[in-house]
């Protein structure tokens, strides 16, 4: 059965990632805003076409995991199998990346690769359509055999997004998808109501079964997803040594969680897939359940950065207000998924909440991942770095938590999602309603959707001025809405010669917008403070520095040698603006112990300034861009009797 | 070669753990010390015989780790083996905590099952010595061939352990004797100097073939000891994914090492071991690169209740000041490891730190972990409790972080390690050296060592008095020395009618004791509050409070329903004694998030003082008692603004 929904029909044959039968936002194509290669994405963009997927390409060569399709298509025995068992996803997100990119801008060269890929992959295609290069061949596990850790229906999700992408890009015959297509209609035979009654411990098939129904036309598809979905959360994955049943979100069905807990990748592409089902299937009660629990998240489990994740040891949220700076996991491909979950809701509700969070995310998790050069990435994105690490010897890191960027990892999923990230980010900046074109986050480019064409000219987030000029808009839907984010304080909007008035944080409205319309937006970036809530532990009696979508940090390498991370107080009081980032009054205070006894003392220990001095704060995402160091976002304050010194 | 010095010698025919052969101070033997069996250790004691010891060895019973020794001797195929690969050593540990407990006190029922187990294990020994269940039988891998995971040296130092208590104990030609010293020549055979060139990932070994060595009289044993622990820290270990070297203390060689890391219960055993060694080889500069790493660690990485450990995701150290309470790691078993090694430190120097170390650890982690009936435990003892979780359906637990004791666990080292500490605990409690006697932790009981007859009078800590009365000394060696506790504050003594007068913490000694002689000793126990280092992010404006050796804490089942855990905020001011706790003045503050925003302001949030309390603090050791809670040890400071109110 295809999908009823002309526009979902329609926008089958556009790259946009996401397409709900039915929404109240709709997203563009991934080519429809085209970004200058000097802006702050653009330039990561340009880097990630150039660097980043031939990176991530050769890395999976050399490791072996592509080999892997070839042994597989061959028929080895394949005891000896290279790489964890989700492996084929890494390479999935690479195709979906490129995909993407190539509906960004075609290269043939890339072309291509892309192709000699999916052909590698093809072969190694079971006769029923499973796909998989860990379990149910010579010498391996029978398929199936462990749900809870085995990733095969994992590593088949992200097979359907790469098809979705490659289909939407205007190759719906692609062998890719034709490859996606016999693969789902395995899942559905094998997994269907009445056959084989289990879930994937790591979800991921829920959302992309449901985006493959809409670009395949298969409703089944979707339905499949629901089946997913109402089996979860009944505690039928067995649970290895360790960990829990919330690991998986088996704990308590999707419709009746209050807040996201377990492990937080899964926890989020579960919910991204969950919305999917929700708004596909007209299902108000689950859509305002995962509602409350994004809200129940953001407001409780969640850092300044817009990272997800206090607990390293399942890669699971904590508890409610269990953020602590220096043990912050915050993974990078949390910050992914959390853009995947945000902006299905949004495309449902309209609510400027997502994109605000969005920006906060890109900009602070997304963006702190590579390298300038993209060949290196965090794995985890903490808060504070007490120790400065040393880089692999082999270049391949665990998670590169010691402060140094890493070309590889062994559980290798961040430098992939980055990249399929910002080969589609174009699409998570504008959208379209029925009234008209939405500005999501300001990136410096040409927009061409919905009867719009509009340039946007700013070095955002490094000016305060977004210039926006409308050179055509749809006589039936004119408005163009502008999100105001909610740090904003003090945004002006001019349009045209009127006099610039107010623009309060969330939706400014310009309506009746038509050739030669210019709107000139100013968001003053004056540095700002945030301090925690009193309840998270972890950072009291702490203040953060922000800029615009930035959150600022203090690096060891902006100190004088001889004052430690550890001695800067900050002083109440507004921080001036500096580059790109801010100056500080400080104190130093010596936080020697006086000696080798337990560090605890019958006296709140008097911390003396022992100097006054103003720091420098830099933009987080840069941090540790200038070799290992030592870096903290929340500063402590200084005791009252400090600062009368 | 038998050792030589006289002493050690003649100590191998006592019930005295650790026997140096060269040592400042004497440890006791178990029985020396006989406790009331109302005292606060007596209790505990008797219920460890009572109900802990057959608790440990039904448990092993129905999983199977006793039976694995019985396939193994039959020559079965163990490929299906149940338990993890470090089963046997719960065995091994259970065998020394009940040969210890039968050395203070005889009984024929306990001694029949102890025979009995013997036998088992016994007839799984290999031809060669070798002795384990996990390795190099049929279906199974060979032997070392995974030295980094396997504990197969690990496991036997757990035999040997037993085999040394069974020795000194009255039984140098028991079965389990002539097992451990097949199995420790087999070691010596097979990893000896030109022979295989390894290390156990999980050190153990090193501190029981040196005590092995000692009780045996076989110096070869302690020169293996000695070999293992200069073959570490040259990371030869292979690294599991997701660990490093520094996990198993193979990243530097231990004399190099400026501070313990890594794995916690690893790393101090390897400490233990590496003062043993370096006490029977006169190492000095060993001895002191120990000595400072001790001090390094408790002054910047240990816990207010002596547990060590912040990190769930390897069990290990964090960095220095990395102490969060909530995720507070402290294994029990790390509890019972930092006494191993603080005990032989202070076998060599006499040094007061170690023995008050000792207390603050025994009182607070130790004491925690197992319930009052000594059927359940803590497996890690966290200082914050956010959420009180449920008991586990089956009995075995994962790690009790819910603020539920456990009966078991899948890894179940705590309750075999609090079973053995509590059996040999009177060895702890009493010293001797060249001039008498010392004690060292206040328990009632009788102690009859080196020629002394003491009574000890006390309900410590519940009572402020512990009243020493001798009814014997050697007229040589007549000076009775007394741990005045660090943290003792206007402490006196009294001897005989003489007038009380101060005692310092540290040592106050009694010179010329002898029959008739009493003395009194005061320790006041009013509360005090305990204020961390500033260095410390996780608990940064908190303070704790503390009772003698008792950390307190709060906990909500002592708070009107109405007052959230988290809403607390103490006021300054010393708190009151109440029951064997306290009482402090406090204020409720609403904690409430005004939205559904992200937990972070731009100004700090006021917290109003709702109400005034006062709220009941109740010691550590007991909570969760009362069924699931949440709990704080460190409690929040209110504003400045608040004590106004």
């Amino acid at each position: 059965m295809v999908l009823e929904n002309p526009l979902a029909a329609r926008s089958r044959l556009q790259a946009v990632p996401v397409v709900p039968t039915t929404s109240r936002v709709r997203g563009i194509d991934v080519g429809a805003l085209r970004m200058d290669a000097e802006g702050f994405w653009g330039r990561r963009q340009t880097v990630n076409a150039a660097a980043t997927l031939t990176h991530c390409r050769e890395w999976m060569e050399r490791l072996g995991w592509l080999t892997n399709f070839d042994r597989v298509a061959r028929g080895e025995a394949l005891e000896t199998r290279t790489g964890w068992v989700f492996s084929d996803s890494e390479v999935y997100k690479l195709l979906e990346a490129m995909a993407w990119e190539l509906a960004r801008q075609p290269d043939d060269e890339l072309e291509t690769t892309f192709s000699a890929l999916v052909g590698r992959i093809a072969r190694a295609q079971d006769a029923d359509g499973y796909l998989g290069t860990a379990f149910g061949h010579v010498g391996q596990a029978p398929r199936y055999s462990d749900l809870s850790m085995g990733h095969e229906l994992y590593n088949m999700g992200h097979l359907l997004q790469a098809a979705v992408a490659r289909a939407r890009s205007g190759h719906p015959g692609d062998e890719l998808v034709e490859v996606a297509r016999r693969a789902a209609d395995h899942i559905c035979r094998e997994f269907g109501e009445g056959a084989r009654d289990g879930v994937c411990g790591h979800a991921e098939i829920e959302v992309a079964l449901a985006e493959a129904g809409r670009a395949f036309g298969e409703r089944r598809y979707l339905e499949q997803a629901r089946i997913f979905l109402t089996r979860r959360g009944r505690g039928t994955l067995p649970v290895p040594p360790l960990l829990s049943a919330e690991y998986f979100q088996d704990d308590v069905p999707v419709r009746d969680a209050s807040v996201l807990r377990g492990h937080v990748v899964r926890a989020l592409y579960l919910s991204a897939g969950a919305v999917d089902v929700a708004a596909d299937t007209g299902d108000t009660e689950l859509m305002n359940a995962l509602e409350r629990q994004w809200e129940n998240t953001v407001s409780r489990r969640t850092y300044l950065t817009g990272g997800m994740g206090s607990r390293h040891q399942d890669e699971g949220f904590g508890d409610d207000w269990e953020l602590p700076a220096d043990r912050a996991y915050c993974e990078t491909c949390a910050g992914v998924a959390s853009i995947m979950f945000a902006w299905r809701l949004f495309l449902q509700s309209g609510d400027v909440r997502y994109p605000d969070l969005i920006e906060r995310t890109l900009f602070n998790v997304v963006a702190t991942s590579p390298s300038a050069d993209g060949r290196a990435f965090f794995y985890a994105n903490p808060l504070h770095q007490r120790e400065a690490g040393t880089p692999a010897d082999d270049g391949v890191n665990t998670r590169a938590e010691g402060g140094v960027r890493a070309p590889w990892f062994e559980v290798s999923c961040c430098p992939t999602n980055v990249a399929r990230t910002l080969s589609s980010l174009s699409a998570y900046a504008i959208a379209l309603d029925d009234d008209g074109l939405l500005l999501l986050q300001y990136a410096a480019g040409e927009v061409q959707a919905g009867g719009w064409q509009v340039r946007v000219q700013t070095r955002y987030p490094d000016e305060d001025r977004v210039l926006i000029s409308v050179d055509d808009a749809p006589a039936d839907a004119s408005r163009l809405r502008l999100r105001i984010p909610a740090w904003a304080e003090g945004a002006t909007i001019a349009i045209g010669d009127t006099p610039a008035r107010p623009a309060e944080p969330g939706w400014f409205d310009v309506t009746g917008a038509s050739a030669g319309t210019v709107v000139a937006l100013t968001i003053p970036r004056q540095p700002r403070l945030a301090f925690p809530d009193g309840r998270i532990d972890g950072v009291r009696g702490t203040v953060a520095v922000e800029r615009g979508p930035l959150v600022l940090c203090l690096e060891s390498v902006d100190l004088p040698a001889d004052v430690p991370l550890e001695g800067v107080r900050l002083l109440p009081g507004a921080p001036t603006a500096a580059g790109d980032g801010a100056r500080a009054a400080a104190v130093v205070v010596d936080p020697a112990s006086p000696s080798a006894a337990l560090p605890y003392g019958p006296t709140p220990r008097a911390e003396i300034a022992a100097r006054s001095m103003s720091v420098t704060l830099v933009p987080y995402h840069r941090w540790a861009e200038r070799g290992p160091s030592r870096m903290r976002v929340f500063v402590p304050l200084a005791h009252p009797s400090a600062q009368r010194g």
